[in-house]
């Protein structure tokens, strides 16, 4: 049985989701574990992880849209927001979705479906770069 | 320390919550491990994995109607409907919930509380047979 | 490799956030597992674990106020409410959220970002005693 650690790095340019499957799939093909689960976790609190359709960029399009409307910047009631109207809805965006996944892999391979692919979802409008830890357990 | 892999597909007949709990405990009991980790993700991205009470259906019925207000079919903003006015629709609700469960493992049994259940969470409109992969992780 | 479990309870008095970071942290400082992963699960269905930024107040505040607007207590169409008007939000309001979070752990460390913190996220308006079960798996 094994750990291995990795770390990614992505730069994001505003709000909306990048994806980063093909980054997570060779950090496994590199490590060799072949069976078990990796946990892809991202270290800030105004950014997700979510696993999207990944064929059709309407569908990004639409989610964002969804969430600019479900979470206005200009909610009147808002008190934390000494890093711009977009600081706390980022919060917000990030706890109505997923701070890590799970995914198990098998023969070498995560168990994606055919559609499914992993992105981040940025809710900042300046760019970021985002830190993801990624951890494979397994054999 | 050991890997084990299972599959479960399940048939539902449109919106709403499928119970599964007891397919993953006896897959659990079946590959013998005692103490670890199992966990329960859908290869979809129009359906859920969510841990829901299981003791009263009214409570479900209720989670179902909550989201069909907050995501509704018939936004004027969406532009990814090439399957219908139910697709753009699940994946935001897909997003809003979740991919994957990992429930601890110890004496053999899943440490679900008194009235966690696991369920399958269905937002197509239309029958659909829904693949799980489900890996327990553990000795 | 190894496996350890741990049980936490946590007082709440009310809705809001708990932060439980510390407590995981020793735990697993405890159990001396250096490189893995931990799964933070909470026992209920009407109450949360999140990760949240966990330095300002003004944050968690917001973040209440948003879900106490998003999931009204006085919904006219809930017919879920044995237990009293928080009942059925308690619920809706943890399927929207998480149910448990998996962090990495190398070097002994919960590989948190600066600013993310472990939370319960409580639903429920009465103080109420919640079961946290923590498996740690790695070596």
């Amino acid at each position: 049985m094994h750990v291995h650690h990795e770390q990614l790095e992505v730069r994001t340019k505003g709000k909306g989701l990048y994806e980063i499957t093909d980054e997570v799939e060779s950090k496994i093909e590199k490590c060799g574990i072949r069976n078990g689960a990796v946990t892809v976790f991202v270290q800030h609190t105004s950014c997700s992880i979510v696993i999207m359709e990944n064929a059709d960029r309407t569908a990004r399009r639409d989610l964002e849209e969804f969430f600019n409307r479900l979470v206005p910047e200009d909610a009147d009631y808002f008190t934390h927001g000494s890093e711009g109207s977009d600081d706390m809805p980022s919060h917000i965006r990030m706890v109505l979705t997923r701070t890590s996944e799970t995914v198990p892999i098998a023969d070498g391979k995560m168990q994606l479906g055919t559609w499914q692919g992993i992105f981040i979802f940025e809710h900042r409008r300046a760019p970021h770069r985002r830190k993801i830890f990624v951890t494979i357990i397994g054999l």
